[in-house]
């Protein structure tokens, strides 16, 4: 791909100061700009960049001053920062733009497959499955049976999904991720060994979900195991069985939500975060990095740190405390012999 | 599948109460049934959805009174919990019974296939490997030079064993999970880099072990990484090189063993928790969640918690207390005021 | 493979004591060593085994004087160890040797494939790639459009490596890994729903490097996410987008970075580490397992525990502390107690 700034300028209906023909082949950040690259300026703590530069073209605001001369092609917009997004989604549509069936691959016969859809060579799309429209099964991919894809829905390469689970519309899953295994359950035995617990439910991912590469969500025992619309999953997150994720929540890599529990709509959960089973938690709570989560939350909006979880205000005040700990524990034996010397004393 | 309430009572060895004719074609909690679906009540807690729920038909137990008529079949037995479970197991033995050999995969000609396997398509099975009879290789499941497989067991889709790993019988295998792969062993130079040590052990899974999706599990330097009879292992697990897990241990998920240490029989060990290199865990203990364990522990059945872990009861007090230590060093800073007070006074 | 105790003297450079035609054909730990078995003695400790070991052959010191006789077959060198470790990496080197193109693969016509390649049946090479000579990509591997692969590099089984990426030489990724996936990068809405911010970057592996099965390394928002020359990453450690890891540094299993964060080089980082985003971690620093790092860390070389972490050996004193904090509660409730009479009194 290859455009001249006049190009761009057209496309993002903005105006060309400098040479309109000069070539950009790449994006970059402006700091690590080269010869070909198209760069924007919108923080104005990086504006000293904008006058050593090599990017062949900078996207910038209408408004901006010029303290010097500049020696790269200028784009002024009206929102520089949305203008350049606008143009690294474009760039990343046509980058990931695959169709069609690539051979080998293995198809069920009984499978019903959407118009416009890629399937990567040694993916397998089991018996019974559905997959929508421009949706993009990526090499080495396994659908198992009965398993239902929206449209425009995305499985990276390696993704597995178990038999009749769900994936709505408009869902990535990034490479490695795994949906549908079965929920870890047990029933112990008297001489100490366990019976295996059937999973036979599912798991339910709902519109504009995404899921990060080796991330794994477990099936139903009965039921479904649901990601409503909107959540985001980093990588490395482990989702246990009957969990119930709410929209628009986000959870960062390494967290681990164990079996039953209930997350809320628009609740933050940073990474290597740990919650027990079967408790709930309220709409907007957020999670500090690290924390463990042993009982249900209620109130919303509320922020919490640490192992066990508590408000994270308090939090931050204890984990000062703690680094003087030893400090503090010898002033109280100093206290320890002052007092005895005045009580000795009376 | 299609099952009427007397050809179930037949199977349960239970009694139809109301219309044997009801037929059932899945299965459900009592609390989402709906019509054509087979529920069960154990628990007098749920006895209220036995009521109004729309579940065709129910298995209840011999000596439950009913508080009020209900409109669905009812089918009593001995133990309703117990007879439930046998009709999941036979529901997900229907659900997973897969056999034959799909094209394309790969089956070196010196590997040795036992009875009424199942090899998915984009298996690999490499070199001398041997795989017992009734074993399920999943799509994409790779086998690697001269492993050996027992019977009846599974490796779900793209489940990696590397070479001379060997597997047992009635073993399952969750996809993404790795077994095999290199302990992380290195030695440092002078300079700052590192050499690797070859890793060239392998990684033993006995009987009934169930590993789950995404674990990874290294092989040994030398010998072999021992996983006993029995052992479940929750999702995204670590299990470093020459580690020993004895027989009925439980690991929740993202836990991580480091290398060469031990662990006893029937121990459980929550999420997240990690333990260091080259200890000894004693039989039935248990670790909460986040657990860090540094020390070998050689008392049996004891409960752990903490990083670093020390007894679980004094553990909880010693939480409790750092949620209020800012005001306990308010208190230690009032009664240094209070004696220097007194003190001048005297 | 088998050899005779006198071909492995003349390749250590060893002299043969006993049985010269004594046959070895595999390797073994001294206390595990059984007929057939090589092994060898270094440490001191283990010195009582040599005289009750079933190995055939046993390489030691040249320096040591048998305490008793015995009746394996010995091999004197100057240096036990790195004899040992020498033919340890050889049978390595013939045990991992593939070479060839197993079928059926994917080469994209586009692809450059280097002299000596060994591509498993079921691997994908995409559009554009280049593979050096000597490297090795295993069944099931996928290699993204665009991708330049180095010489003597090994992607195990399923290793999975999205567009553009860039791996040197001698690069070893086991099986799982994945390369290039998104970062985890989010705009809020006003409706409480987040647009994906595309990642356009890539990843850049430098030589040397090795990579842990089922770890995550994600693509670069723009520019790389870099891994240089000698880093070691263990299983499941999770590498958000821009990060920067210099030389040398060791990340053990399971540990997280966030997102622009820069750690030094010859950095050691224990099991479960986490550390938040956008902060520079100097050289030489080493981090106890579990640590959270939540901040710049600028002096070289010191060691860190805890979260938030801090200076490693008042970390220690203040988790001694922490595990009598009720006692110590109890002691400045004591205190109360007797300046309140103190006071009373006076």
């Amino acid at each position: 791909m290859q455009f001249t700034a006049q190009e761009i300028a057209f496309l993002l209906n903005g105006t060309v100061e400098g040479d309109g023909l000069a070539v950009v082949n790449h994006l970059a950040k402006i700091e690590e700009g080269t010869s070909g690259a198209l760069s924007f300026l919108a923080n104005p703590k990086y504006e000293q960049y904008l006058y050593t530069t090599n990017a062949s073209v900078v996207i910038v605001n209408n408004d901006l001053v010029l303290a010097e001369p500049v020696k790269t092609t200028l784009i002024r917009v009206d929102n520089a920062y949305s203008s350049f997004s606008v143009l690294l989604e474009k760039y990343n549509t046509i980058k990931l733009h695959k169709t069609g069936i690539e051979q080998p691959c293995f198809i069920h016969p009984s499978a019903q497959i959407g118009d416009d859809v890629y399937i990567g060579a040694f993916a397998y799309i089991g018996p019974d499955v559905k997959v929508g429209s421009n949706s993009k099964i990526y090499p080495g991919a396994y659908v198992g049976d009965n398993v239902t894809i929206g449209t425009n829905t995305t499985l990276f390469a390696g993704v597995k999904v178990y038999f009749d689970c769900v994936l709505g519309n408009n869902v990535i899953i990034h490479s490695g991720a795994i949906i549908g295994s079965d929920g870890f359950g047990f029933a112990p035995n008297a001489d100490g060994t366990y019976n295996k617990v059937a999973q036979i439910g599912n798991v339910i991912l709902e519109d504009n979900v995404e899921v990060g590469s080796n991330t794994t969500i477990d099936r139903a025992t009965m039921g479904s195991t649901i990601i409503r619309k909107g959540v985001k999953l980093d990588n490395l997150v482990q989702i246990a069985h009957n969990v119930e994720i709410n929209k628009n929540t986000v959870i960062a890599a390494q967290s681990g939500i164990s079996g039953s529990t209930k997350i809320g709509e628009n609740v933050v959960i940073g990474g290597q975060v740990g919650m027990v089973g079967h408790i709930t938690i309220a709409n907007r709570s957020q999670f500090q990095a690290q924390s463990g989560v042993g009982r249900t939350i209620s109130q919303e909006g509320k922020k919490w740190a640490g192992t066990p979880a508590f408000e994270y205000a308090g939090n931050m005040r204890s984990q000062v405390v703690y680094q003087r700990l030893p400090e503090l524990e010898k002033r109280v034996a100093e206290l320890e012999k002052l007092i005895a010397e005045l009580t000795k004393v009376q």
